[in-house]
C-alpha cells in the first residue's frame, strides 16, 4: 500500500514525539525507518525486558508494536495532531528471544479520525528473522486539545 | 465467581515466578493482592513509564495487565506448570495519570490448557480511583516442558 | 454502573433501528431488555446457526453480541446519531447450545465520539444459564452524515 | 508463507465440514479456494444481512472471517481433527457493500495445539475490490474428543 503524507515534516514530527515517550528510553527502544504510513522500532533484547522464562515479556513487545503502529498512524496525519491508542489486540506467535526486535508498523486504513494499523515484531537471531507477534490496533486523530503528538 | 486452586502453595508460586519477571521490576511494579483466580499488580507512575502527553504508556498498561491476567490463570495451574501469554486485547479508556495504577487480573474461565481472563486498569489520584483500561487475554497452560512458572 | 440517557426517546430508538437490522431478523433474534446503557438481545437456539459440530457458530453469537453491544452504546447517543461498529473481540469460552442464548450488552465508557462496552452470551439450558461467550469493541457515534439509527 | 498440508485429503476434509456448518447456508456462503493454509469463502451480499443503514452486519462479515480462519488453519491439521474458534477481533475498516464479500482466511502460524490466522474480508463492486474488514483469530486443534471436522 502507498500512502501519501499531508504533512511534508511527517519525519521530523515523528522523531520529536517518539523522544518525548520516556517509556521508548526506559526499554531501550529506538526509532528506525519511518516513511508515509510505515514506522519501525528497535527493541535491543536486555535482560530488563524479560518475564519468568528469559523469554522478552509480552507487554514489553505490545509497547513497542503499539508505538510502531501509532507511529505509522502519526505519518499521516495533519500537523498538529496528536496520536492517541483507543484499542490493540496482539496475539504471542513464538516465545520472543535472540538479539533484538523489529516492531514494523504499518497503516491497514486511514482515516480522517479513525486509523487502523497492523504491526508484526520479527525477533532478529542466529538463524535470521522470526516472526513472534503480530498486533492490529485502532488509533484516533485528535486536533484541537491542548496536546499535540 | 469463587475459584478453588488445586495447587495449595499457589501464592508462593506467583510470587516466586513473579520476581523472575525481570521487566516488572524494571517497570516498578509489585505484586499485590493474590487469590484463588484473582492477582493485582501495583505500578506507581512515573515519567519514566510515559508516552509523548505524559500519560502512561498504553505499552506499559498492557504489561501489568498481562501480567496480573496471566497470574490470575496460574494461581488455578496445577504444581509444575507453566503459563503463556497466548492473545491479549487491551482497550484504552481514558488517559492514565495519577499516583499509581492497580492492575486487577480475574479469571473468567478456567480450563485445563486455555484459561481466559480479564483484567482492569484503576488509576488512583486525588479524585479516587478510575478505570482506565481493560484488557481481555487468552492463557495457556504448558507442562512437562522444559520451564516452570 | 448507572448511565444517564441523553435522549428521552432512547428505547423507541433503539427499537426502530434494530428493526432495520434486517440480518437481526434471519438469525431470528429478538430485542429484549433496553435501558439507559444496556441492551439485552435474545436469540433462540435452531439448526441454522450451527457449526460443524452442531453448536452455535461463533459468527452467531458475534452477531447478537456485537448488536448487543452496539445498540447499549446507542442508548447513550444523542437523537439523530448513527452507531458504527469500530471493532470488536470475542473470546469463545463453552460450547454454545441450549435452548436460547441472551447477549447482554452493557456500556463500560460512554465518550462523545467513541464508547466502549462489553457483551456476555449467556446460554439458557436445562441447567441453568452459562457464560459462553464474551466481547469488548468499539463503538463510534456518527453525526450529521446521511444516515442514522 | 507456504505450508505444508500433513494430511493429503485436506481438501475433502475442509469441504465435509464446511457443508456441516449450517450456518453458513443460512448466510448464503459458499466455499471458494482451499489450498494449505489458505481458504477462501463467498458470500453474496443480500438484504437479509443487513444492518441498519443497509451494509453489510459487521456479526456477518466475522461469521464467513471466522469460519475463512478457521478451515484454513484446519487444512494443516491431522485427519481426525477438530478445529475450534478460541478467540478472534475484527476491524471493520469500510462499509461493507457491493456485489459479494470474499473472505480470505490465511494461516499466519501452525502449531500443534493452537494456530493463528488472519482473514481479510474483501467487497467486491463495480469499481473492483475494496478491504472492508480484517480479522486474527486463535484456532485449536482438539484430538481425541467426540468430534472431529
Amino acid at each position: 500500500m502507498a500512502w501519501q503524507a499531508r504533512d511534508p515534516a511527517f519525519v521530523e514530527r515523528v522523531r520529536t514525539s517518539f523522544e518525548r515517550q520516556r517509556f521508548m528510553g526506559t526499554l531501550g527502544a529506538r526509532l528506525g525507518h519511518v516513511a508515509a504510513g510505515e514506522v519501525d522500532i528497535e527493541l535491543p533484547v536486555a535482560d530488563a525486558l524479560t518475564q519468568q522464562h528469559g523469554f522478552v515479556h509480552a507487554g514489553a513487545l505490545a509497547s513497542v508494536l503499539d508505538s510502531a503502529a501509532g507511529y505509522a498512524a502519526f505519518t499521516l496525519m495533519p500537523a498538529g495532531a496528536a496520536v492517541l491508542s483507543i484499542e490493540f489486540k496482539i496475539n504471542m506467535l513464538e516465545p520472543a528471544r535472540g538479539r533484538a526486535i523489529v516492531a514494523r508498523g504499518r497503516v491497514v486504513r486511514a482515516g480522517r479520525t479513525i486509523s487502523v494499523c497492523r504491526a508484526d515484531a520479527l525477533a532478529l537471531g542466529d538463524a535470521g528473522e522470526k516472526l513472534v507477534a503480530t498486533l492490529t490496533g485502532t488509533m484516533m486523530c485528535v486536533e484541537g486539545r491542548n496536546f499535540s503528538g
